[in-house]
């Protein structure tokens, strides 16, 4: 029997939500479950406004759409990312400007953001990698400076909080001006492909609801705000139908469970696995003093590709599904030429090294960690 | 009780395939479910490559960015439609060229097209309203003669086909280069919100299926024709569910019963309200000799704006919701100074006059067909 390197957690609740906005007689998009989940997520996480959509990537190319991405405007984005942290961007015409990873953890080194903004910088795409902070005191005084956007590419952060200078404690998600979340089976809380955009800034919240109904004010309509509705900005159908709202609840409401089952799932890999990472050479995952730990991921940190390479294998001799993760981006096959030889030497190791291992509820740790051990 | 205009139907299967899903640790996109219902469609309708979209407005966006839309280039349109059909092409830059409905019946005024072509058109999107066929000949040809693309928005349009001069009976979606259709909760089929992009033009298969995956090579990866995927193009996370797959699949099953029971309500709606219609001065739907009907919805077109409003709320008197359908896109808050004061009498009549009675499996038809004859 082979261990995943995910499996979906399902609550036993979801189906019966979907049932239930059957007999609702309502499955297209922004119902009862739709509402639900974004009145959740808004107070408990003190977003301003929240709005499902069909996948993280489509909350980023919202955003794009809010902050009026022009053709030539330049977004800057890390390269160890998912291809949709740039394409959203790129699809509006967007310059994208790759930026490196730290050397401690593979979020975006904040302190090589400044010398890449120019005069036609209009945002910043913190990826909040494995659900742990960026230094958002950092980014955000950086977008006060050279007035810029900040977007949180919060797709692995739901649940994972930052704080501050001013000691206050942050969800991720609610610091950016926009910000996007993903709830892709993947994820911590999920519902197959399904995602959020977070509107912080207020002046995006009504067009942010035009935008997500195909350009329409129907949301207004449905308000009473206006006697009929039509068509008034560009937009797409960015809601997701109700029998995903329905199963991403069912989801929500075990949220605090599912939370502690994966923090002792990451707890028991980090204590376990302490000693053995160290006469290996490979690193352990760290957390800065302003992040929290949503446990979304374990990932270590091999010392070189090759003995990646060797401890995929090893694993999987074993039946242990471990996988790497983002390949710089910079260096794609769509990004390499315009990208004139930049090198991002933080992003291409962190290609080359970073193993994520087996992540689920209900999964078989010991094993895991027993054969772990063995590998040396 | 109010009779509502639509009520989606559920066959009981749904969450059965849903749990399957799960138990298949699989509820992202391109799984088990989202295979069979693209191979189904693939094989019952002769459509070249279907993938399926989280609504119909992501395939048409898909289309655009297939045909390669850019800035400046022109579509044409009906005005009588819904945003999607233009906004898709505008979120690429393009201008939209709108036509006029035929005085028959609300679908394109395929006569009037040629006038509206010019040399920085680049393709044409044939809507065929209420699943009725528009005149694909003569649409082929036009793209023939100026070498166009067509577009066909099949939203309404599942298990509806066109038969051409030379006899033979093809489905609609499957004539264009490519096409669009919606699984939502109106629609014959539904997933609540859902759609599907088909490819009819070999040309565009692969890069398709790179666009669907958010711009990788991710599905050429799984076939085993790259040893690991990358960033290679623009795109976007089109791809559902799998559990709005799984929902999907549940109701193909039921494709041919669903299909029959609609006629029948289209069938007795015809046939008990023509007499009614003809006293009135109310148009009943036509059907032109080489379209068939695939019973998506029952409109009728009143003779005023006055005497449609008064039959809405007449009927809404007897608990009975019978809705108006579009307005003019050209005339839109978005449109209407890019218009030009371009005048479209059908469009503008459609806007004013249509009405679309109460359409879905198991509703009260006797009733609302008495009430409608106490209206005069």
């Amino acid at each position: 029997m082979m261990i995943p390197f995910n499996t979906p957690y399902f609550t036993g609740k979801e189906t019966d939500y979907i049932k239930d906005a059957v007999v609702r007689k309502r499955i297209s998009g922004n119902g009862y479950y739709t509402q639900k989940c974004q009145t959740f997520f808004e107070e408990n996480y003190n977003f301003l406004k929240c709005l499902l959509t069909t996948s993280c990537t489509d909350a980023l190319e919202m955003a794009a759409i809010l902050i009026d991405i022009q053709p030539g405007d330049e977004v800057i984005v890390p390269s160890y990312t998912f291809v949709s942290s740039a394409n959203a961007f790129v699809l509006r015409g967007a310059k994208i400007v790759f930026a490196d990873s730290r050397k401690d953890h593979p979020g975006i080194d904040e302190d090589k953001l400044e010398g890449l903004i120019t005069s036609k910088t209009k945002a910043i795409v913190p990826v909040h990698y494995a659900g742990v902070a960026c230094d958002m005191d950092k980014i955000m005084a950086l977008a006060d400076k050279y007035n810029l956007f900040v977007i949180e590419d919060a797709a692995q952060a739901i649940d994972s909080f930052y704080t501050g200078k001013d000691g206050v404690k942050r969800a991720l998600g609610s610091i950016g001006h926009l910000s996007a979340f993903s709830f892709h089976e993947t994820k911590n809380i999920i519902a197959g492909e399904g995602g959020m955009l977070v509107v912080n800034d207020p002046q995006f919240v009504k067009r942010a609801e035009i935008i997500w109904e195909k350009g329409t004010n129907r949301s207004a309509f449905f308000k009473g705000e206006v006697d009929k509705y039509g068509w008034v900005d560009v937009g797409s159908s960015f809601l997701p139908s109700e029998i995903i709202a329905a199963f991403l609840w069912a989801q929500l409401e075990n949220l605090v469970e599912i939370q502690y089952k994966r923090l002792e799932i990451w707890r028991t890999y980090s204590l376990e696995l302490t000693d053995w990472a160290l006469t290996q050479g490979i690193q352990l995952p760290i957390l800065p003093d302003y992040a929290t730990n949503n446990a979304h991921m374990f990932y270590i940190r091999c010392k070189s590709a090759e003995q990646r390479d060797q401890l995929i294998q090893f694993l999987k001799g074993r039946n242990i599904q471990a996988v790497f993760h983002y390949l710089s981006l910079h260096k794609s096959p769509y990004h390499k030429e315009l990208s004139n030889g930049v090198e991002l030497v933080q992003s291409d190791f962190l290609s080359e090294t970073l193993v994520r291992l087996p992540f689920y509820l209900n999964m078989d740790l010991n094993k895991v960690i027993a054969e772990l051990k063995q590998f040396n």
